[in-house]
């Protein structure tokens, strides 16, 4: 299956099983705005740790009626943090999503050896652009958390990715592995890194996927060009996933989207045991519900 | 003085001075096509250095009657880029364009220590995007030729393309660093960078431009977004010019514009004593006629 846009990803949380996000340190007013409003569609359920009486004056603000029972109270924000991570290792959330807290203190607990929910691999983000001039959803990965990534890192987030796709019912991804060029070239490492890693893809260790590389982003946005250039591969005009050679490239690529192609985004944190919610502030109501609803149909 | 467009540049050219480019290996199609169009409008002279009867033919077959003045027998690649070059040196000619020959053989001649037209500094490319959503022409620097410049060379970057703006009319360019966030981190070496060539700038090493960073590609191309963060420069929303950290970011932000954005692009070599015309095989005839006009507008 493929989404052509957010629209259908929606559809298909709802005609899914109904998923229990947790949120950490929930007293906010525009997570819960989106939270609130995926519940009433019948979209996810939800437990909201945090401070209590700010949580209920904010529901009530949004003049929300809030059951005092998926309130957890938790004053402290590493104690938020902990409990709703607590929450997901004894199942009774099916994913996390992070609210007004500080990112290094929520995630301290996520990856947290002893009581979190950390996978073992590298943590990284995905953004799922919906772009106006692109055929349907398209990964970007990683654009906000490994600066530099290794080999071994890009492996995991190509790992996470291509899982988290496949979770969404995408059964082969397609992942391009930007470069600048389509040769390999000793003083661009990540050229001959996305030889290795197709090489490792084609070897099993992704699971089911298709990844290729080097490939520049004018080959991988059209097949007309890449055949222009004699360039054959499944992934060209047909990529659900790009793996950028470092964080500021997807940056930038994802933010130019947004603002000179009109697309727009939703983005997860992945690499623990489930996916994590966690837009940054300014995010927009519209970004933070499509982050809650991808998270909510990635979940294994 | 501002583009909106290609169109705007074109329509400068043709009302000033009538510049001459020399073409080194003029003995391509596409290349013929872009400056006898060029030529055949009155917006540039030129001479055509390369093997005479392949140049004869190829505009014949072009329905193009070409004198024989104008061109310069040059058998071999490196004796036709050494003799394009020597006439820019004599003041023979304004501006380069490279034909059908290899980029190497080619710049190697560009920047000969004797011979060559070097002024220096760092070579670099400047691409010029015509973007539907952005209201004017936006340099991108250096998307193609310094894989990871050093300070200094971003420097000479930024020196060279501000340069050229200002011989294209534009005042006081407008020069966004381009990072991931806004903040100075240690692991970012590029946001520290753009402070100091922040410092750099304002101290004039750069002649007249306003130079900001660290600044996120959102808040560049749009001021609403900066002041919903509390950024103020006169640089978001009204850039001209954007410094790329590295060569693959700007290569990915050109690439996926074009494609995703409805972006057009001309581009140029900076960094010797004139713009040089280098486009790329696949180039389309659009994009190497708009090149030309680029380097045409920016002699000084």
């Amino acid at each position: 299956m493929e989404y052509h846009n957010f629209k259908e990803l929606v559809s298909s949380v709802k005609a899914g099983n109904r998923r229990t996000v947790v949120v950490a340190a929930a007293q906010e007013v525009h997570t819960l705005k989106a939270v609130l409003k995926a519940r009433q569609e019948g979209a996810v359920e939800c437990i909201l740790v945090g401070k209590k009486q700010e949580i209920m004056r904010i529901t009530g603000e949004l003049d929300y009626q809030i059951e005092e029972r998926v309130i957890v109270e938790a004053k402290e924000d590493t104690e938020a943090a902990y409990k709703a991570v607590e929450m997901i290792r004894n199942g009774q959330g099916d994913f996390l999503m992070k609210g007004r807290i500080e990112t290094g203190t929520f995630l301290k607990q996520v990856v947290n050896k002893e009581t979190g929910i950390g996978a073992g691999g590298t943590m990284c983000h995905m953004a799922l652009m919906e772009i106006p001039a692109y055929p349907k959803l398209l990964g970007l990965t990683d654009s906000g958390m490994v600066i530099s990534p290794t080999l071994e890192q890009k492996a995991d987030i190509i790992k996470a990715g291509v899982d988290m796709l496949r979770n969404m019912g995408i059964e082969n991804p397609k992942v391009a592995c930007l470069t600048a060029v389509e040769k390999c070239n000793p003083n661009m490492p990540e050229t001959k890194e996305s030889v290795l890693l197709k090489e490792r893809a084609i070897a099993g260790e992704f699971g089911r996927c298709c990844v290729e590389g080097p490939i520049s982003c004018d080959l991988t946005f059209s097949e007309e060009a890449a055949r222009a250039k004699n360039y054959h591969s499944a992934v060209t005009g047909d990529a659900d996933l790009l793996l950028v050679p470092n964080m500021v490239t997807g940056n930038v690529l994802g933010k130019a989207l947004i603002a000179m192609a009109g697309a727009k985004m939703a983005g997860c944190i992945l690499g623990a045991k489930v996916p994590v919610v966690l837009t940054s502030r300014g995010s927009s109501l519209e970004e933070k519900y499509n982050s809650l609803m991808l998270c909510a149909r990635g979940i294994a």
